[in-house]
């Protein structure tokens, strides 16, 4: 993919925002370009939507890596460790959860090299005394709109709306 | 929250699209009105940006749960178990994997009652052998967009742009 | 011990009230005779406050069992067996858990061969897989008053009282 | 709920009597208030019997929660770690075992943050090498009374009454 | 080693005793050929007491092996399968444990051709669910006469002896 | 029992014979008392045989007990660990194992005490990092005379005796 | 890579032999073209040796997947089973081991696609009940001779050769 | 078997060949009897094909363990370890797995002795925290030309070939 086009995608994730303007000024890129390009992405599938939801194999990030991370114990650790996780690329939720009370973490990732770099970059933390990842063999579901997950009438009823 | 404000939210999501036009033409709702309303979500951290990524605890979604699921084995079973999984109400990411060959999944759920429906849910698919779910406790990281995730340099090394 | 104490006792829990009136026309002993024992098992330590908390050692029940116990999966089979697990003789607490979705319960027992039906009644169960029983070596506590695990200030915090 | 009926359960507890002479000088309630309270509080199911056994769900104490916690391996530690892991504030039981030889705890809770401060009190333990908590979906038993766990057959042939 | 020597090695172990007279008419061979056997077998320590105990090792039976059984849930199912298991060539303990409610079973072979059929002679017993068997690099110890491993107080200790 | 009796046992299991006129030597108790109680103890089962096998159970040693030991991992430490197991009482046999290269340690015990007393001597063995173990509920085998483990041929077979 | 150096390849492989004679009868590929090939190939490194030990890397075949299989517990199924596994596409070894009795299989891999079929492959086998995949980040050592693995000396001592 | 012979076989495996002339000018055996020899060595079974793939059995190699190393936690340790690993006599392959991030090691061994000394050389490297071994029963297929585990079209489409 040309790099224009990887330039936008990722200014439109960082900026929060799909207005060409924004993305123009921040990538110095021309505005007519931008909204071409956008175009283009959404014609191959890049872009799956308006809200600039990215479909990752399309950029070749094929592989997904669910770690569960074990880290020494100690008062508020899981704060400083759980945030040098976070850090890492590819690396896209941590969550600190209450079973054997450690990490599990979820990583997109191109490549095997890519791969060991991750354990690699794990291994690197000092709190960390043990992780096990495993392989994804087929992402079933990874709904980004979380919202719709739940019908309209469960919604209504957990935010009490009317 | 207002009835009216979940299913501008909801209508985004299913859209796939923050313009207010079809959300006004999905939702019957006067335009102006969900103009008006989009920008208070902002204002009160409900929408975090303008690709209407939610921030869930704001919509009183607060519990995550992970699960393990282990399902009888059976040529392909997985990808109709799987299927089964993420039809559940509150379910957001499936996952098969190789390790021990099951699914991971991980659902967004509002109070205790919603927990004893998810498991019962699970409960119910008949090829599913037995489940084990995690509280998390605190999600460290949760990026709605992945490409936040890298650096410009290796999406671009990723895809070979240029 | 002797077995007016012991109906006495029971009486007391089964009822739910330390009246004498009341256990005397529950035991058909005579009330005189309830008065005088409860005060002879208060002094012996076999009733460790007006509340007739019990102090099990002192009637000869002294080992507890912690067991994991996993069952058929089926919907809603957690109901049906969970009663069936509250009935066996013993049986003090049974919890149904959200990791690895199974039982835990714990039984207070008195002997080796207690030990030994338990196992027995918890096989009898159909829907029962498979028990793993731990031997509690010590109970560092094990409080019968739960609001004592609390301090005032939480207690009010927690209701709001005011 | 009021909390002057929380400062009356808790003397009660906390002196292991219902006597309202007691309770009264131990809170400073007036006696005839602390009668009518007890009375209000068994009528709206608070309180479920004479012997002050408490509904913890009516006073918003809903969560249980069990551990398994595991510590370094000393002499005698288990003593020391174990009043330790008592202390803290909401546990309720703390057994340690045989199998794994490490410590069970149950704890009852009122909401989210209090499990996030309950995970914390245990990290901060220095022995404590690492904890694996369940959430317990339902209750199904929780017998404030053992002795209504027998029948009275075997209790009297456990104390060989007679 | 000399067939005679076998039978007269495994007549004692059968009959109970050392009696030479008894082991000359439960094997046919002559009573003085009996004796000089058994003095042949101490000296070269196949034979390390009176009490007819044997160097398993000295007659090439040097593999231990330590199973852990798991069998189909049944009531009393555990005596049934516990005698299968008893029964089979080598196995020479067999424990009906808590933990996990299986079977612990200890077997000694000769060599790598008698494993292969100990583990066939398990999964040939129909209940019998899944074995795992682990390989004894060495025995540290192993007393054929319990009482050696208590001091003589204790032993009148355990039994009021006096 | 008598201390006489229990002086006699274990006379007999510490010098490894049977004979009247050793033991008699060994604990200073006359011959025709150590003959007549020999035929007592028989009688009465607690000696099975002229081989001098006991009846833990006639002796109030009930409770078996299987552990499983691991400790810090060192250069030939199991034979150092190993050794100190082995010396704990009760300890009747102790297995290096080649799966998770750890100990498997099997004790007789007579009571909760001495259960107790066990778990301690283990933590007191500074190379110990954690034990874990069960409560046997049934022996249903334990072979003093492993030759009976076998039949004829096969033993012949092993020792390629003729 | 040239189809026809894969098909001299994979006739060494199956005819067990290097001579160009041979490979050139069984391809129909002119034997002046085997010897060209098989020096191309030695100097680009897909050939290692002499012994047609090859550098599946250099084939593409990157991914090798180490796969434990649990399979129903039947007489004699390993038999059965285990030859099933290693006819699979890819799989290179297949060992029925002692521990938990089953199976531990070795494949080696070109892509996600292959992972895919692999886990498939393993489901249709009826007698599968379930498997846990892993995947190799890093082969440190996987030599072809085992004979390299081994002193001279050594081997001369397994051999008693002389 | 003949040290000559052996000193042959380790010569093929050492140089990567089987050329008689080679293999004469390494182990300083005339060619006439490494020729011969060789041919020996084929027709009693211990040499399967020309490309010197030997029977391990027929050399008296008859034990596979297969163990899972755990190792201290530091980064990049795997190389460091792996190597040390791979070092160790009678280790034929080993791999860094993702799974729990450890290695798993295969050896061939002789006999029970040297089973203990590779358990021991585990335990000597520093690094290594905790072994696992398990025992093989059986090897079903252990293909040492890994191109047979692929037909022809399977190869063709890796590589591309044409």
């Amino acid at each position: 993919m040309d790099e224009r086009s990887i330039r936008i995608l990722q200014a439109a994730a960082a900026l929060g925002t799909g207005s060409p303007d924004e993305i123009a000024a921040y990538t110095e890129i021309p505005k007519s370009t931008v909204h071409y390009r956008i175009t283009k992405l959404k014609e191959d599938g890049t872009l799956t939507n308006d809200l600039f939801d990215v479909d990752l194999t399309e950029l070749g990030i094929e592989i997904t890596i669910i770690s569960e991370i074990i880290a020494e114990y100690d008062e508020q650790y899981h704060k400083r460790v759980g945030e040098k996780l976070a850090d890492i690329e590819g690396v896209n939720q941590v969550y600190f959860t209450m079973g054997d009370t450690d990490f599990i973490a979820i990583a997109h990732l191109a490549d095997r090299e890519m791969v060991h770099r991750l354990i690699s970059d794990y291994e690197r933390i000092d709190e960390v005394v043990r992780t096990s990842s495993q392989f994804v063999v087929e992402t079933i579901k990874d709904e980004p709109n979380p919202l719709n997950d739940f019908t309209l009438e469960t919604l209504i009823d957990i935010t009490n709306g009317g």
